[in-house]
């Protein structure tokens, strides 16, 4: 009888990376433009601290803690009046900055101290906040090709039950399309080499179709470039730029026929949960209105694979939640590598408790 | 970025009020009367403690800790027999003082130890027992207005999830009308005053509707007083008894029109629910009928009110639990010294584990 | 007042029972024969240990654990190719002896270590595992009348939500009559004496029924052949035979009318639910089909006595996690000897933390 040898880590493993945190020094997504409605409050959250976002009628979003400096009940319950969030509960009332600038029983001589404030920033259609105590660096730009009038742009994602190390691993390790075998058919990925930074990471791999034709959904994104190019070449890059991920996907010239940016937010304090935030940028073909008609396929099938995706990383957490620690056995060298950036860019829980 | 001061207790504060259990040396309702049929169990609780009330065929309820002595297993299960009640698993069978008075296959010489009994008092359409180790003081007698014919009573109320205190904080502290703002419009009350006791502390207020007529439920209930009276006040007073709670309404005279007498029981071991027991007393105005007529506007308003009570005191425990303490930072000075009185009169942690 | 003496164990007791394992080093069953199909997995546990049956289109059942270890997602989801089991994930595959035979991205001289596999018997309709490290015994042979043509079987069980300890206890007390006293009718049990040995214990018992008929489900058990013997004696004796029980019934001659075999086997880590699998033999009458006629009346009576002991069971359960500990107060002698020789035969807690 064996035993698994998981239980072991390997020699040069980082610690237990499920338990180093997402490090708050980054612009975090926590909601999408569209969710957050003119005049409204939206409840959201980073690694257990509650953030209500609210939009006044007139102005830009800000970010509160989600909890009244009087009895700790969700500003986000409360009601929006010009640029302030009163509290539902006995009225105590909230500016931007998170200070308390009306209580209707007291005089405004006597008002109590605030709330945390975080910096918020909107832009390509997501909402982002700030976390961390250090000072904030300039707010992410245009993302992937979002921006780009050559692209259609899907918005997609929703909360992840896991750890978000096990969403970049998942990506970034191609060998794992065994998983998708009934929704993408049989696909031989290979490796083609990396290349790293201090925060970032990036794969490349190309892929062969042993026996099979590609189904419809991936004939929606890549197939009328694939046919009209004679450099065909059908590289991937799959990139972690700490905390985010994008993966590019070229059939022939330097624009990806496919690009895709991920954010993947801590939900929970013990960060066992993550919100993902995916933008999938399409390069549109020559046909006028061909990627619109097949679009619904295109929705389809890649919300199939990432539901494919959410059910074995979540698998994975669930491994790890019952077996107090990470057994991971990793064979494959770029995911080792990976592995070591995550944790060295992430936040161990001993500055946590300090 | 500010930091929400409620992290730090307010100097006055009295360690965590919500660590602190209520006093089991008191009667606490745990069932209404109609809830205990003749010839049933029911099964309640007291602190986690679990108590099976039975209602012999003819005889007064009696109350036992509700665990057979054999296998600890629910006696609320078993068959209530003359003035005794046998456990459903093996037929051992406890009198109204908790001894054993039979286990069907063992000689009446070798009885085992019974369970404990509790001291158990029927009253004003309620049943209350004594948890404490202490004698027990005389039961309560008439409750409020509930026995007085001029009055009529509703009795209502539910298991709420929070800490009893949260309960008292909710009631006295009427500055938080603007929780009701969509169920009984605009609201301005006002200060006027507060008496204290070792063992009590009641708050005087007045009300003003700055531009808004009162909604049907409350007019109902303080319409026609107010309106046929000369030496018209409008004085509200709310009254902490410790354990106990009650809210009186004066439009004019002697006789409140509205009388409320609370019950707060907690249910669970940590304390953290508690069952609500609400006795709600109305004058009857001078044309006979008119009240009964209005009694099902007057249901459905004072469980919308005590619904959006609900809503909020368990959205103050649920913060509470994740946040790991009490930021509660009282501004009020009534409150501050109810919530010294609850601390003073309850039960600290320290003497629960010694 | 009293105050349930439980609290204090009896003088005897051995420590804490409900903390005491199932010994790994026996044959348990983990599934039924039928819920394994060919070419499929299915996923089953002991105590906590995951563990995949596969049974592969041609070839015996086997049993690993269940977790691919790169990393840890249930092999159960995977896929049989031949006598191989592939990881759903990234497609490693293992063969009966856990050994790992194939990563699709490496070659096979760079294989790594594989997985844990477990000792695996198919008999009885049942397939059993050994989970311990001891060196297996003999699988179990012939289980009770189930091989035998002159008896009729019914398997079934299930997932009980208590330590396996309180199933030995609730079927060898058959003081416990009265829990059942709405499908059965009124039983008078009466002890009739004891045997013992090493890991095996033995109870007999007679019954009489004081002024009622029996039941249909009863009747159709045992029925005729009481009325047809002269030596009726009606004599039932359970058995423990760690890990196993067993109930007999006889009315006449050396074959019994009633003959059941249980097996209970841990589910979770903390063994606070097991897998009750039942073998029930019910010898056949000598009116050819008469029991076939009346097997549904035998299925719903035996079902509903089942139900019966599953709830009160886990109300024990319920009640020893509250208390948190195992407050029994034991006062028939043979369940104290029992409880001795579970305890003996099982593994204490200090064994599985060293």
């Amino acid at each position: 009888m064996l035993r698994n040898t998981g239980q072991e880590p390997a020699p040069d493993a980082p610690g237990d990376l499920r338990a180093i945190g997402a490090h708050p020094d980054h612009w975090y997504p926590v909601a999408w433009s569209r969710e957050v409605k003119p005049g409204k409050t939206f409840a959201t959250s980073f690694a257990g601290e509650p953030i209500v976002l609210v939009r006044p009628s007139a102005g830009s979003v800000f970010a509160l803690e989600d909890r009244c400096a009087h009895r700790q009940v969700p500003l986000s319950k409360g009601v929006v009046n010009d640029c302030t969030v009163r509290c539902c509960y006995h009225g105590w009332s909230y500016d931007a900055s998170g200070r308390c600038v009306d209580v209707p029983y007291l005089g405004k001589d006597k008002l109590p101290n605030g709330v945390r404030s975080y910096p918020c920033h909107e832009g390509n259609g997501l909402i982002f906040v700030w976390p961390g105590a250090g000072s904030p660096k300039a707010p992410p730009g245009t993302i992937g090709a979002s921006a780009d009038r050559a692209y259609k742009t899907r918005r997609f994602g929703k909360i992840v039950r896991c750890h978000y190390s096990f969403m970049h691993e998942n990506l970034m390790d191609m060998n794992h399309q065994f998983l998708h075998r009934r929704t993408t058919g049989k696909v031989a990925p290979r490796y083609r080499g990396r290349r790293a930074g201090p925060d970032w990471f990036e794969v490349d791999f190309s892929f062969r179709r042993p026996d099979e034709k590609p189904p419809l959904g991936e004939t929606v994104i890549v197939g009328s470039f694939r046919s009209a190019s004679a450099d065909s070449r059908d590289l991937m890059t799959v990139r972690t730029e700490y905390p985010y991920q994008t993966l590019r996907f070229w059939t022939a010239g330097d624009k990806p026929v496919l690009h895709v940016w991920l954010g993947y937010t801590p939900v929970d304090a013990a960060q066992r949960s993550n919100r993902t935030f995916i933008l999938l940028s399409v390069r549109r073909p020559k046909i006028p209105g061909l990627l619109d008609v097949a679009w619904p396929v295109l929705a389809w099938f890649t919300n199939r694979v990432f539901a494919e995706d959410c059910a074995i990383v979540e698998m994975e957490q669930a491994a790890y939640d019952s077996q107090g620690g990470d057994w991971n056995q990793e064979v494959f060298p770029p995911i080792r590598e990976l592995r070591k950036l995550l944790a060295a860019n992430g936040r161990p829980p001993a500055h946590e408790t300090s």
